[in-house]
């Protein structure tokens, strides 16, 4: 039995690396006598890679190659990833794929051509790099009822925080280390923007919830507007600023999920991920909560998750995974602002007594905190829990003040 | 098809409530069309029990019924757990287990026998009570050669630390406490003395180094001696004391395990797992430290693990897991003393200056650490990373002092 890999890449170059390194136990753990790397495909040339013999431009060759029977996708992006995929599928071959854009966008869809074609679509590397949490999820969990999921998927954003929280460093030039570092791109925008987050929260939402969500529906916020000022008013308070995602299923049958910066207390088990680390925390009706914690990215990390999927295709060659994730549906994810938070909020005002005066008329009880090197103008406050709309609209109607950063705080 | 479930205490119990209440969809995601309970298998009477026509106290009920495919063993213990898994392995029954000492003993064993009558062994409750690790080990990490795994293994002796380390509570008032809240048994002797934790790591360096590690092969040492003294000392070291098991994989084919307290820094994942709560770190050679975090023990949780082996059983009746786990060996597990470690040590002396002096002189740098209401002859200090048995005999060389408490520093 042959594999290809198509995308050369970061991942594509590691899943290369981890399945000849590797090679010997792999081979074992399939119990097949035979697994071997016939092509990679990319459209560049590599004069001085070891494994030059085995290079295609043509995504033919290994499309009417009967010999190849799993594909291994790392090329990234919406086209011609799914084309490609969706022809190999249709082949009968099975699909492995780190790309999280793919698989939030067409998840589903490529989960029916894969069903229909009695062959296996597998991706959990497109979640949490080398962390497992797909099998988990759709395995390990199956008796439970999942109530709510979020965490930490994003390690640029998760390290941009890190270094503001622990160096004091500002957004710009901990965006700028991220990207000498090689952890964030050139053009940062999906990272520090919130969609790569989104992509990841939108699989894990369809995976324990069990109907599509697209990243559209999906309020996102990034993290570039977290300032220092925050994160200083946030550690008096006992807790960190983290980008979140996350996704709970509510009694009516739908679910929320948003995308977005918030306060995590101390206590949390997301509190102390730092750097490029990345943390999911699984809330389930009979196991509670369950956090999986590791390398959200990197090179061998995410190659690790796709030959470990890689190994399942070829060990169950006739057996089909079943992930239980249906269709989508109209308004199956509500709007955010009906639901219950509690707010941080940074305001300024020219009058601080009368601003938390008034402050105080409007929420009822509120937890004012304070920093070092306070401007005399600023003041910072955390609400109490309630449906995000009415917050918003009290804040709204308090003339004596300027809010500068509203930021939820999570319940967990 | 149907199962049985052998021992109706509270994981047997646990697995009926989970496996009637989530019943719809487990069958949904088993692909079966029928999946039912026919048998509860003790030797106690329950006359009220909604279920109380299923049981019986025959064993051959079960063992002689075709319709019946998968057994769960929730007995404990070694006999007869062990003559009835056999039976029902070679009477062609799956069986799922939630029982770490038969795992821990008999593993080997038992997943030949499985292999040999093609059916499944699976026992995901038997570490980490909910949270998913045996799975994500032998199939989401199978890419990875894993270097070494550690973690909070026993619920019960967190749960004690954390009262001595949050609470200033005494060992003793902390246990009293655990066992008034059901997290400590009558007899604790399993728990505080660390033979839960050995069965637990024996287990998972059986599956990640892939030769069976038996309890007795493991030096292991519980939590009773530990002192609120080294707790207030450790604190201000940085760290907390936990009760770690480890296993690592050593250069020439051996390993070393050991079950014992550590003193383990803020910095590590480990650090912030209070009360019941269990967590396990795994070191891959691609992946990097992985940790998974949950519930170790409890009804709910550990029911949970179980029925979800339960539906992997039901999903691929034709299917054998594979796990790697072979025979043991002579000297497969090397003396823990050959090991480096560095010692966290706190000790009396008549004349502390001159202690010392006589500890800097003998193990050169050192580092001294004080606490609060520290008695005037008592002193405490943290060794280099040194071969073990070279500290013991640096430490028994010096005169001058009385050592009280010897704890091993982690180095994750």
């Amino acid at each position: 039995m042959y594999i290809a890999v198509m995308g050369y890449g970061t991942v594509g170059s590691g899943v290369v690396e981890v399945f000849l390194k590797n090679h010997d136990s792999i081979i074992k753990k399939c119990g097949q006598s035979q697994l071997d790397l016939k092509y990679i495909l990319d459209l560049r040339d590599f004069p001085n890679d070891p494994n030059k013999d085995k290079f295609t431009k043509d995504f033919n060759d290994i499309l009417n190659d009967d010999e190849v029977k799993i594909v291994v996708e790392t090329m990234g992006g919406l086209h011609p990833a799914f084309e490609f995929v969706s022809s190999l599928l249709k082949a009968g071959k099975s699909v492995v794929t780190s790309n999280k854009e793919l698989v939030a966008a067409k998840g589903y869809e490529l989960l029916s051509i894969a069903d229909e074609n009695n062959v296996n679509f597998l991706f959990e590397a497109s979640v949490g790099g080398g962390i497992p949490i797909i099998r988990p999820i759709s395995q390990c969990l199956a008796a439970n009822e999942i109530d709510e999921i979020a965490g930490i998927l994003n390690g640029t954003t998760n390290f941009i925080l890190t270094m503001m929280i622990e160096k004091n460093m500002s957004f710009d030039d901990a965006l700028k280390l991220a990207q000498e570092n090689g952890y964030a791109e050139k053009d940062p925008t999906a990272d520090i923007e919130g969609h790569d987050a989104c992509r990841k929260i939108c699989i894990l939402a369809s995976l324990c919830f069990g109907k599509h969500v697209y990243p559209e529906s999906v309020h996102t916020e990034g993290i570039t507007k977290v300032t220092l000022s925050d994160v200083a008013y946030v550690n008096n308070l006992g807790g960190v600023i983290k980008l979140i995602g996350r996704a709970k299923r509510l009694g009516n049958g739908k679910i929320s999920a948003v995308v977005s910066p918030c306060v995590v207390m101390a206590s949390s088990q997301l509190a102390n991920v730092s750097d490029v680390f990345n943390a999911i925390l699984v809330r389930g009706d009979a196991i509670g909560d369950v956090v999986f914690y590791g390398r959200g990215a990197g090179k061998l990390p995410t190659a690790s998750a796709v030959v470990a999927d890689v190994i399942d295709c070829a060990k169950h060659t006739n057996r089909k995974k079943i992930f239980g994730w249906g269709p989508s549906e109209d308004d199956y994810v509500v709007d955010y602002r009906e639901l219950d938070t509690a707010l941080f909020v940074r305001a300024t005002a020219d009058d601080i007594e009368k601003a938390k005066k008034a402050v105080k008329k409007v929420f009822g009880t509120v937890k004012f905190v304070s920093r070092d090197n306070q401007p005399e103008n600023e003041f910072a406050f955390v609400t109490d829990n309630e449906k995000e709309k009415e917050l918003i609209a009290k804040l709204d109607s308090i003339s004596e003040i300027k809010p500068c950063s509203v930021i939820r705080v999570s319940d967990y």
